[in-house]
Formats: C-alpha cells, structure tokens, sequence
C-alpha cells in the first residue's frame, strides 16, 4: 500500500485505492480503453452485490487456495486491470503458492506487454513470463492464442482474473484446472471455470494469499478434500441470488 | 447512423454502435477516462436488465415527452458520453421539444467543452449553450457549478442523461423539473429527479423523440394529465424489480 496516501480507516478507502491504481494504470500504459470499461462493469456487478467478500467467495477462495498448493505447475495469468489493481498482491500469491506469473493480454501490444511486466517487477516479482509467446492456445485467433510454451501452455491449474470469455472456454477445453475471478456470475468465465470466484480482485487475492498461507500445514489429502467440497454450481447460483436479492446469502 | 457500418440486422447492432461511438469520442477527445468506466458500469445494468426498454421507462419517456412539450423553457444537458453516444438523437430531441442543448461536464476544461460542441454542430445542431457558464447552480464547488444563464439556469424543466449525484441533487433543488436518465436506479440521480428514466440513452432518446412527435396533437390539458399520472416511486420500483429478478415487470 506504499504506492497510495489513502488512510485505510476512510469509509471508501477501497474504492479510492481502486479508482488511484487504474489511474495510475492508464499513465503507464497498463490499462487500455476496453479495461476502463470492464472495470466500470466490475463496479456495478460489486455494487449490487454489497462491495463485500460473500461467504460462497470466501469457499471459493479457500478452493482456489488448495488447487494452487496442489498444483504441479500453477500460473497466475495477468492482464492490464489486474496489474493495475493488485501489482503486489499477485506477486505475494505466486509466493506463497509456488506460482508463476504470465503476462496474457486480451489487446496484446509489444508495449503493454513490456510495461506490464516492469510494473510487477517494481512490485516484488523475480521472474515474468509472457514475453516468448512460443505456443498457442488451440482454437483462438494467433494474437489471443499467445502464451509461453513453459508457461500457461505446461500448467496444470491456472488463475484467470478478469479474463475474456473466449479465452476461458478455450482454456477450459485444454484440461486445465481453470480458477476463473469475475463479478458476474453469468459471464461466460465464470460459467467455464473449475473454481468461479464471484469477488472483486482487490479482495479475492489477498483472501488467496491468507487461505493458501494457511493451508500450507494440511497434507495433500486435507487440500484434496477441500478441493473435492467444493460445488462449482452451488457457488455461482449464491452469487446470483446475491447480487440479485442485495441480501447476504 | 451515417456514421457507422454496421448493419442493423446484427443481433449486436446496439452494442456494436456504442462501442463504435466511444471509441470515437475517445478519439475526438469527447469521452474522459471517468466516461469510460461510466459506460461500463452502465453496460452491466443494461445486461441485467435484459438491455431492452421496460414499460415502466417507456411510460417515464412518454411523460419527459409531456414535461418537455409543456414546458417555457426546457433545455437538455449534454455531457461527453451522452455526446459521443446520441449526437444526432439528442439534435432531434431538441427539435421535437423545443429545447435547447446545453454542453454541461462534470470535469470540465475547455478544450472538451470545444469539442463537444463541435460535435454537436456536426450533427446538426445550430446553437449550443453551455460556452458562457456566466451562472452557478447553488450548493456546488465553483468549477461543477457552472451553467449558462439563458440556458440550465433559466430552465424550468431539465433533462440530464448520465448525470453526476451531486449535480443531480442540487439541480433537484433548484425547484426544476428534473428528467434523469439512468441505468441504475438505486443511484442518488435517478433518486433525486421528478422523472427518472431506467433505460440506455441509446434507446431512451430516440423513444422520447417518438412520443413528443406524437404527443404534439395533444393539448395541455390532455398533457398535464399524463405528467400527473406518471409516479416516481412505482417507477423506481419497477425497474429495480426488473434488474434484481431478470424478469418482466
């Protein structure tokens, strides 16, 4: 939080937080046109659903958590509005879970690319992948397709915040264990995913991070039976029902 | 639509023709980084409110037609997103009514004050208010407050599309008759106006033309009988009735 002078005791610290970094985001060229507008979206679906973390998150968090730890080979994919919003917070959840960060953008430039990958190095990460883009995702167009042959292409599970719905489908049919973050419980993401985590990120990574910290003295068995409670359906009809009612669930 | 190829057939159609016309006011200097995130939270009231006109908005179009056609001096407020988005509708609207157009930016600097007027121009506008700001809606800082006096301020009956909480309040409080267009209507605008309109201005717009058109045969009394008929309170339930359940009212 070194990066902001808002006090966190302000009542809209984190919608300011929030409102600071994507600024911040399209002076450095992170954040792109179509990201302004995804992130006015995000706002709204997070308003009718309270601007708070809803118990079916937080299970979803907790799952995440657990694939991550039991994963062979986890990535983290980033894209413009997730390294404007929580540049640290996605280092600190490769940390603890052992992942690698990949660089994925839905607009892909040279430039964006590259000035992504310095922003989250200036936030704490050793290595970023994304820049060889020496494979393809089957079934996409060439740009939307590019990822790192040792990146997303080998990984077993793979956190997809904010992701665009074709690339979620498509990655879906590769076998992956697909962690999709979206604010809406409808979008074809979240309804592609393994684990639909129906949170703003500005919460749902730091709540990753505590989850998976917490989870590192379980054995493999302990993680797979939180991995094997979890209902993939269950979960995103409590975010509907939530954003739909305004009640909690 | 001359400004556009996109063929009306597309089950798209809307949705092509507005990101089109963002995109280019983001080009012409019309749309701010603040309109953007706007538009895209008003994309996701729209999605779940099936992006279609709901027949509470079509009778609070239908009575902002009757407030306008009654009106000594109505004006219409025009900020970059509703200018990049119905230039020409907004032309025909004022035609239809009367009204005059009044270019009115929450940030406001010259240079984009300029250029939507110009827009505005091109799109058939004769005379655009807006470039004097020689008066000051009451209660507001100095640079949110400013209006043209022979234009917002003289008003007795203002329609403002997208328009900022703040404003909406204090032009509430002024003892206009205040026509809000919005897509959430749990938001402090749509709160504040004596008719609140829950439907994108890209249909909005255009339907109140229609019933001003064919209201034009009526004589006052038969409009003063549809503007009392029209409530705000049922309104605003209706809408967010449609929006929580996914239904028809």
């Amino acid at each position: 939080m070194s990066d902001v002078e808002v006090p966190e005791s302000h009542p809209r610290y984190e919608s300011l937080l929030t409102r600071h970094r994507i600024e911040a985001g399209v002076e450095k060229g992170i954040t792109s046109q179509q990201g302004l507008i995804a992130q006015g979206r995000g706002e709204a679906f997070d308003y009718l659903l309270g601007e708070r973390t809803i118990d079916s998150a937080e299970a979803a968090e907790r799952a995440a958590a657990a694939h991550l730890l039991l994963a062979d080979h986890p990535v983290l994919s980033i894209n413009g509005n997730v390294a404007a919003l929580v540049p640290g917070e996605v280092v600190e959840l490769a940390a603890a879970t052992g992942a690698d960060l990949e660089v994925n953008l839905f607009n892909r430039t040279e430039q964006r690319i590259q000035a992504i990958a310095k922003h989250l190095r200036e936030h704490g990460a050793e290595s970023v992948k994304g820049l060889a883009a020496d494979e393809r995702i089957p079934g996409l167009d060439h740009e939307r397709a590019k990822v790192d042959a040792d990146g997303i292409y080998d990984a077993d599970v793979v956190v997809v915040p904010l992701e665009d719905g074709d690339r979620a489908q498509a990655l879906g049919e590769m076998d992956k264990t697909e962690i999709v973050i979206d604010l809406n419980p409808l979008s074809r993401s979240a309804q592609a995913a393994t684990v639909p985590i129906i949170d703003n990120v500005i919460r749902a990574i730091p709540n990753m991070t505590a989850h998976a910290r917490q989870l590192r003295a379980h054995d493999d068995e302990q993680l797979r039976a939180i991995v094997a409670d979890f209902d993939t359906e269950v979960t995103l009809a409590a975010a509907e029902q939530a954003i739909r009612s305004g009640d909690s669930e």
